[in-house]
């Protein structure tokens, strides 16, 4: 029993984020009371922002709070290769390490028939119309080598050459500073089978 | 780079969370957009009310929304006995995990004169007021064995002498259920000089 009915309450509203339980809802909620109150203020502010007016990007379906997101909308970025990603945290990740400068198409999922999700809920009928005008060249599959992910880059590289468009896929194998003998087998199984020769 | 300045906001707001770095956030963030937008206003409303709204117990300085907390202004609780805790969730702790019937006083942190925090920043004068209405019978000191807290129970020890109150410290030794072998060397040394004879 907390000395508090507004403190039971949000500590019960902070278990709805990820990974965070009874324990570490508690530690938060008396580490915002008794520490941070101006950051729960502010936290409280930007999250009620951010719920109401953050939609989705209308050209790659990324999250944006305008129509059209920055990348979406930027005449700097090639508009000629295409990415597609499952999900926004995906196109960060791919954002942040590469140089890439092309533009993204975020499916936010990936085929799963038996969970009703097919190429309708991923947005493919949009995607279908975009690889019809004929401006993109190159279509980057980056969907995770799951076995739904590469169900789903096959189809997508299918759609693809079907206009016309050539698709292609990130390269997998050992990472780099890996170990063999900590690398799981299948992926060792993959890189040693897609072996390339040493030219000089 | 994210596509969206207010998402940008979310995550560097949702740091304020203790063990919450970039990437948690990133991942809290992403997941309350995606699947839980809900939770998010639900949580965005109950952080701004608690926020104001939490304050501190006059009595026994946990938190409260109200003048007196519940179990202050409880009749059924004992008032001859009070358990002294350095935080709300050593309070809480205490509650769940035994069958106390006392009251509580929360220090909100505990003697540490290099940091600035003497007996007036615990509220220790209010205590010895209360002490002093010779309404206690027994202190139960029950702040953390650490090193600070140790000096802290023992000036609380001689504040409850000095008017007539009998101190009282929990029990420390081998936790139930451990095994010897893992027990600390400082534990095992405390519980080894300290142990008792066995009756029958």
């Amino acid at each position: 029993m907390s000395t508090s009915p507004l403190l039971e309450q949000l500590i019960d509203a902070l278990r709805c984020l990820p990974g965070v339980g009874q324990k570490s809802a508690q530690r938060m909620a008396y580490h915002l009371l008794e520490r941070e109150r101006a950051g729960g203020r502010r936290l409280a502010e930007r999250l009620a922002e951010a719920m109401e007016k953050v939609g989705h990007c209308e050209r790659c379906r990324d999250f944006s709070e305008s129509p059209l997101c920055p990348i979406c909308s930027s005449p700097a970025r090639d508009a000629q290769t295409l990415c597609i990603v499952e999900t926004p945290a995906d196109r960060l990740a791919i954002e942040t390490a590469t140089g890439y400068r092309g533009l993204y198409f975020v499916l936010q999922g990936r085929l799963s028939p038996l969970d009703g999700i097919g190429p309708r809920e991923l947005g493919l009928d949009v995607l279908a119309a975009r690889l019809a005008t004929g401006e993109v060249a190159e279509l980057i599959v980056a969907t995770n080598p799951t076995v739904e992910g590469e169900a789903t880059a096959h189809y997508l590289a299918q759609l693809a050459r079907g206009h016309g468009v050539r698709p292609s896929r990130p390269a997998h194998g050992l990472p780099l500073g890996g170990e063999l003998e900590y690398t799981d087998r299948g992926t060792l199984a993959h890189a040693f089978g897609t072996r390339a020769e040493i030219l000089r």
